[in-house]
């Protein structure tokens, strides 16, 4: 008996919240989630481990002494079919383990797996359903998009006023938002594997873009600078943001401005998600929050950004934004 | 037996709310809000009429023939004292119904009352309360204001985009918003008794500024433009916006921008509210909502505004934020 969709999706759901441990330090590989259920309950969860094995699905069999029967193993992401020198494929693990049911919230684009790692589960007499979650592939976006369009996921971050200034005209940019506006900003960046400024920022306030957070900083990313000239020590620079393979291999990409930095990833149309940390303050004639995206009608701009949600951070408001694709 | 100060407050919050409905037609006198309650019930409601006669306790008392004995009476301000050609004081009709008690969630400012409309009850024998109320106190600011200060109530509104823009750099600033938007801010102008735009407004957009909802057209406000030349036919000029009386008897000022205004309006430290109608768009170095304030360093722009609340409206999110005095 097949469990109605509904409780697929929730059990999904969980699935992509588990996997968000794996956040970002399962790279180069996806970080999946996997919850398995016996009876309405969850008997075993697993994540990809850093560096990206075992996986989620490895994990969560081991807690149970690879023993799945009766269970349903709900993993947010496909389970590979390629064997690799550092362990077998989670497909055969699985039929070893004899579940009753394997349910993936999304197929894996990877050529090597895409389909073939629901198949051999299904050759090897285990229910196997694919039910695409919402869940699931937001949280393997970076994955997705590694694979398919060759550039990580980008979160546009900007901490502004009422009237849209990033810094005063001076230049003064510390602080517009509050402690707990810029506390949250440092647990974005532990969710990221890249983070980027452009030359201006870096010359102007020589940004440390670390996470400043008990127990993450070892999660601090990669930082990038754009910039058409040389990047100092410990930083990586990068010129053409739209070129293939931009950014090495990173999955989530993280851009602090300023102004002609978000500029060019709006121009290009590379950022997926705004992260706008607002505070209730009125500066006038400040460095407004984006440079000149040569745009010659307000049609062109409609249409473009969906309202997630929205959180108070002290008197600070963070409104998230995902672009419509 | 008198009944818990929160039954009070919460009586004087529907006196102030019935009080919107003279708003703003009761000019030049305030708009007050009165509610009769019997048994717990409310039997009696009233709010001043337009032209300022007659006033809220007066419609009440009607609506029971004159006779208000065994009940109490919410007025959100203090009854007034003062006969006048046009009608016998509150106090007088109010001594003259008898009611087991009268309560005011303000005390009346001006120089004829102040004290004396409260007076005249208890003298007479009634028990009177003065229950300071939030409430009311925001339900007449734009009266209290006029007497206290010489000025009336000021709202800026502001039509934005997520960057700050309020026009694109070459002017076209419709639409940035959406219908929504749009009818909700003619329900706000339909509140105040003037409207202002920059003399830069004037001349880019020649805005109608009048309310066009079905039934509210007669409420168009009078129209005002910030300007160090002439008005138009059917306009007022202001230039110094800080002169005492510079609005006439204007008690609720409803400044539309542009960016200009709003800073002439945030210099001279008179708004008392924002609306910021916010669209979900970026366009990158547009207009600025707010022109140079002179400001020198960000802690001088923190601490002056309180988040009251935020509401979607269609695709964009109207934000309200009021001063902190
Ligand atoms: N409140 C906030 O969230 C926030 C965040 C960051 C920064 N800020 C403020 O923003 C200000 C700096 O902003 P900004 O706009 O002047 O500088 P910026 O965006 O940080 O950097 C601009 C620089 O990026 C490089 N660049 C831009 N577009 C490029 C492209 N298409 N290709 C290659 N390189 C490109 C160029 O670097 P090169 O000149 O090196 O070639 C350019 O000078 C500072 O005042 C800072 O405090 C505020
Ligand atoms: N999205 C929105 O909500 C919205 C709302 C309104 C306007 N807009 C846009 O904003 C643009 C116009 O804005 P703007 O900043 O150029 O012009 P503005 O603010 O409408 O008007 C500026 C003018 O106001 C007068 N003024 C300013 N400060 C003054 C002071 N302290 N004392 C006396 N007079 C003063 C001067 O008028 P004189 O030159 O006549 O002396 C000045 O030129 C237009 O593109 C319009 O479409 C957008």
């Amino acid at each position: 008996m097949s469990p109605a969709p509904d409780e697929d999706r929730r059990w999904l759901d969980a699935a992509a919240a588990v996997s968000a441990r794996g956040r970002p330090l399962s790279a180069p590989n996806p970080a999946v989630g996997c919850v398995i259920v016996r009876g309405g309950r969850v008997v075993a969860r697993g994540w990809t481990q850093p560096g990206g094995r075992p996986h989620a699905e490895a994990m969560a069999l081991a807690a149970l002494g690879g023993d799945a029967s009766g269970a349903t193993v709900y993993v947010s992401l496909e389970p590979c079919a390629h064997a690799s020198p550092r362990g077998p494929s989670c497909a055969d693990l699985l039929v070893a383990a004899r579940p009753a049911r394997v349910v993936a919230g999304q197929q894996d684009p990877d050529p090597r797996t895409a389909g073939a790692g629901l198949a051999r589960l299904r050759t090897a007499g285990i229910a196997t359903d694919l039910v695409p979650s919402p869940a699931c592939a937001a949280a393997l976006a970076g994955f997705l998009l590694r694979i398919t369009a060759g550039r990580p996921h980008v979160t546009l971050k900007l901490a502004l006023t009422l009237d849209g200034a990033i810094a005063l005209a001076n230049g003064q940019s510390r602080w517009i938002t509050g402690a707990q506006a810029r506390a949250h900003c440092h647990a974005e960046r532990a969710r990221a594997d890249a983070i980027l400024v452009g030359g201006g920022t870096l010359r102007a306030d020589a940004p440390r873009l670390d996470v400043r957070l008990p127990g993450l900083e070892p999660r601090s990313p990669q930082r990038w600078v754009l910039t058409r000239g040389q990047a100092p020590k410990g930083w990586n620079a990068v010129a053409d943001i739209a070129a293939p393979q931009a950014f090495g291999s990173a999955q989530w990409l993280f851009v602090e401005g300023g102004a002609g930095a978000a500029a060019a990833f709006l121009k290009a149309d590379l950022v997926d998600r705004l992260l706008l940390y607002r505070a209730p303050i009125l500066v006038g004639s400040g460095l407004a929050a984006v440079a000149d995206l040569g745009l010659e009608t307000l049609d062109a701009a409609h249409g473009r950004w969906d309202r997630d949600r929205a959180c108070q951070l002290g008197s600070d408001t963070l409104t998230i934004y995902h672009r419509r694709r």
